[in-house]
């Protein structure tokens, strides 16, 4: 059997990351466009979210949680406790927008702050400074970083995860082989 | 606080089955082609897959599943066991191709398959005809159909996984807070 690799986990690399940070409003946007609003604005039942959900949270991290957590990280501030992050702030913020405009938002701020990122001619000792994250503790920005990228991935499957449940009853015994439709 | 539906679960819909369906390749295409060989070819460790396994995947459930079992669900033949489904074949076809060319030829497959099933005028009597899968017995049509979008759905999910297990050692305590790193 031939496999492309076997092993895993990658170091830390600031060009891989934003091969990652900057494909997913591509991606958002080139899948969920051609969607019903059935598939976009259901989700897995009470307290759950939807993919429109998904992207209104998206845009308030843009916002509010990793390029301001970097520049707390990087100040010359005494206090280095980052702002408690909202998670639920996208259900007053995203109101009355369509999916397609909250897409739009996303790629905007999105590319602004890769480009604030970029700017800051990130090196490996300013990845190792550290700030104080208010539940966790003590954090690096390398750690900020590598978080940024996986909660991206995180809510891609999210998104995946929840339209499938949306087919849960309509695949009979074929669920067994599709753990998806187990998960939360 | 505002949710934009607290139900889910939709009914079968034909349409709405070829808009995910038809999203797919595209979504791949945007997603994975700016991104190094490290994040498509590294996998969650021993026999596991990759990216990359998984289009090959794809390509092979295109050619040898979901329209060939189609087919055999809708013929007068008498005996509708479907052939079992190889899910290690791409280890052989994929050999040589690139990750592009690969996402290239899933895209013009599953763009015939979805003509092939337009062309069927498909009624919800034809979704209600059996065949019968080789481990798990009697399916309709509309299970097959619906299996269809979820293993889409499924895959993709798989493939943002594997790609934020990369970074697995990477997020320090961050880890907690993203569970896409716990599973498999």
């Amino acid at each position: 059997m031939i496999r492309s690799r076997n092993d895993y986990a990658m170091n830390f690399s600031l060009d891989k990351s934003i091969e990652i940070l900057s494909s997913t409003p591509y991606l958002l946007e080139t899948w969920l466009k051609g969607l019903g609003d059935e598939w976009v604005t259901k989700n897995e039942g009470p307290e759950t979210w939807s993919p429109y959900d998904v992207v209104g949270h998206l845009i308030h991290g843009e916002k509010t949680d990793w390029i301001p957590r970097m520049q707390i990280i990087l100040s010359d501030k005494a206090d280095k406790t980052f702002e408690p992050f909202d998670r639920f702030a996208q259900f007053t913020e995203s109101k009355g927008k369509t999916l397609k405009e909250l897409i739009a938002e996303f790629k905007t701020l999105r590319q602004k702050n890769i480009q604030v990122l970029l700017s800051k001619n990130i090196t490996s000792e300013m990845l190792d400074k550290e700030g104080r994250h208010p539940s966790l503790g003590k954090v690096t920005l390398r750690q900020l970083l590598s978080t940024w990228v996986v909660h991206d991935l995180e809510h891609i499957a999210q998104i995946s995860r929840v339209m499938a449940k949306q087919y849960e009853n309509q695949v009979g015994p074929w669920s067994e082989y599709l753990p998806i439709l187990k998960k939360r």
